[in-house]
């Protein structure tokens, strides 16, 4: 049985040298909310130890960031995060390795004026367009990791004592990401090529759509030629193997933006801003989301849908067994990072270059007449559950069960 | 009778009204250490009040520095924090308000290589060094104030129990800076004025020199034709009013570089880089350093001396009075903002170009014409006691008593 700071050690190692895999005399660069400052400290001494040149620290403040969304004027909401942008693009172009912890209270942003969020989101969509852009090639190592705050943790385990929701929301952290194992870094690996197997099955098949169908969805996403099946294990230009998010549980590509059609229903709310969205349904005709409607929030996910022309589309589709680590804990996250490896997901936004053979290193342009969308914005929400069937079409036309009952065929 | 939030409340107004003097539609820039973040959200909120357009708060974490230098490689400490600088800059000349929060533990670097220390304050006063002009020459508003952290708090009361050592030092903060005053906003106005008699009063003198006694120091520092006295608040380029630190009760000005000659002792440990250096003693012959020793921290005295060429030089000579509120606490608070403030003392580094007729829209160059000094460093060290005198020489070589026993004779 591992001590908690056992366990937490195992965790760190694994952000450092599985996610972001920090390489000797590289920059680490990872970014914080002050409240993980403890956990931020621990892979600060990682990636000394794994050889970084040095370890920038970019920290933020959830209650600064909210009391400019109460108190600042209208303007301030259109100023772009220039320097911000123009550092991580550099950090990025040099071969930085970058780790974001994730640990954001979901309810942060509620009662504010959702158009102050969504015109800080343009902008702040806008001036990253660029480092967006590295990131969706995997140009550089970037990962991303959580780390429990006192709000995120009330609101996963709300009928717990204050005292232990914290530890608790811990302890199932380190049972997801497999910290609690031995040698957790060589479990990793074993996961990483099990999923590998995956996307390789789905690539060979090369299907030309997929037909979801549950109680609640019936959606066909065509594929574009050439698309790639791919895991959160990925290389960047270097050559360096790197996982973008731990824990991951998906095999995920990219929809023909024009090719979506029919009606999805989502499965598990959406932490979106520090805003929730809640039992949803989105109607796409020829890849255009024509329709839409929020049990809860239906505000928010109007700005959402409306941030650009990319919006409107998707970017992602993602395959997440039901029977998956996170899902059988029967917890639910708020945190996206979490809650989409424990179900099928899409994302509403841009997709990755990586998706499309030969798309690292296509333009903007190129990637669009290839069928891949472009936006300011990627946000996936969940749409999987237990009764959720998909179906390969193939070139001749065949229908092939990929899942049954919410899990892997094969 | 104050609660603490009232004084605390009280403090923030100080710090933001008087000391940056945020006006509307400004930028305000916070910079300060994780650990003060409760302090930083109540001046972000006041910030805000005051108008800004938004207040940008640049985290640090203490901990994490100190991790750098324990851990990084050696060619960490010469790359340049060219972002941090470069954004500084340009809000600086687009007439953002700043702020820093201090809150340093005098102890920080105890341990480290001191070639490390003084390799990244080279490579960052490098870095900072058009920033550094902008300051000296006020044109921006730019303040700090102090905020207790438990390592500081610790070794101002090393003899209180813990838990009570952070309150007793934010008591003898609020003492110090008048926030335990009814209208402490008022009270500033009226002391600033007075500190203004002081230096309107030795304006007119034009003395030719000064001439510090005491049983341990003999320094004869002739004065640049043309300085000029000034105190802590000031005007910006903008015409807005502001206070650089938060208390002050210091007048000074700019010595003529090659004009000091005798010795000087220290009165008070100097806290520098995260090492103290104390009980030491500076010679001077043509205003140039040619003998130096410290009882503790010699090491650390040489590197700060041997920064640059204008580090062997002063840039700054002040007189406080030995019975000044900070200094009749009879509190040791090893931090300059503080100690300085309790006593006459000089610095080592580059002048103030406000200190001379028409210095602020002077070039480096003709600053340094003028007997101005320049250096990538300005460090304040102690140097009045209740023993010290100082004589003004005027320009028919007469001698004027200025203090006396360590107060102003006028």
């Amino acid at each position: 049985m591992l001590s908690f700071e056992q366990k937490l050690d195992r965790y760190a190692e694994l952000a450092v040298r599985v996610g972001a895999n920090v390489q000797p005399g590289q920059v680490f660069v990872i970014s914080a909310m002050i409240d993980t400052a403890e956990f931020v400290r621990l892979l600060v001494r990682k990636g000394y130890e794994a050889g970084a040149k040095q370890v920038i620290v970019k920290y933020g403040d959830e209650t600064v960031n909210r009391l400019r969304f109460e108190m600042a004027p209208e303007e301030s909401f259109q100023e772009p995060p220039k320097w911000h942008a123009a550092e991580l693009e550099e950090l990025a172009a040099n071969n930085a390795a970058f780790l974001t912890v994730l640990s954001s209270s979901p309810d942060l942003m509620k009662g504010i004026d959702p158009e102050r969020i969504s015109t800080h989101q343009r902008t702040y969509g806008q001036a990253m367009a660029k480092y967006r852009q590295y990131q969706q090639a995997d140009k550089m190592s970037w990962t991303g990791v959580a780390c429990p705050s006192s709000d995120w943790a009330a609101k996963v385990f709300p009928d717990l004592p204050a005292a232990e929701q914290v530890s608790q929301l811990w302890e199932a952290i380190f049972a997801a990401v497999r910290a609690d194992l031995e040698d957790p870094v060589a479990a990793w690996e074993q996961h990483i090529e099990r999923l590998e197997t995956k996307a390789v099955a789905l690539n060979n098949k090369k299907y030309q759509a997929l037909h979801f169908l549950s109680p609640r969805t019936d959606l066909t996403v065509e594929l574009p030629e050439g698309h790639i099946w791919a895991q959160a294990g990925s290389v960047n230009e270097q050559g360096t193997p790197f996982v973008a998010n731990i824990p991951t549980e998906e095999v995920f590509t990219a929809p023909a933006k024009h090719g979506v059609n029919g009606k999805v229903s989502s499965t598990k709310p959406l932490s979106y801003g520090g805003s929730i969205i809640d039992r949803f349904s989105l109607t796409f005709e020829n890849g255009r989301i024509i329709d839409f409607h929020a049990e809860e929030g239906q505000d928010t996910l109007e700005r959402l849908i409306s941030m650009d022309e990319g919006s409107h589309y998707l970017g992602e589709v993602a395959l997440v067994p039901f029977h998956s680590p996170i899902s059988e804990s029967g917890i639910l996250y708020y945190t996206t990072l979490y809650d989409e490896n424990a179900s099928c997901h899409l994302a509403i936004g841009s997709s990755y270059a990586f998706n499309i053979e030969g798309g690292k290193t296509m333009s903007p342009e190129e990637l669009a007449a290839r069928g891949m969308n472009t936006s300011i914005t990627h946000v996936d929400f969940m749409m999987g559950s237990p009764e959720t069937d998909i179906y390969g079409i193939t070139a001749n036309g065949e229908r092939e069960a990929i899942f049954l009952k919410g899990d892997w065929v094969f």
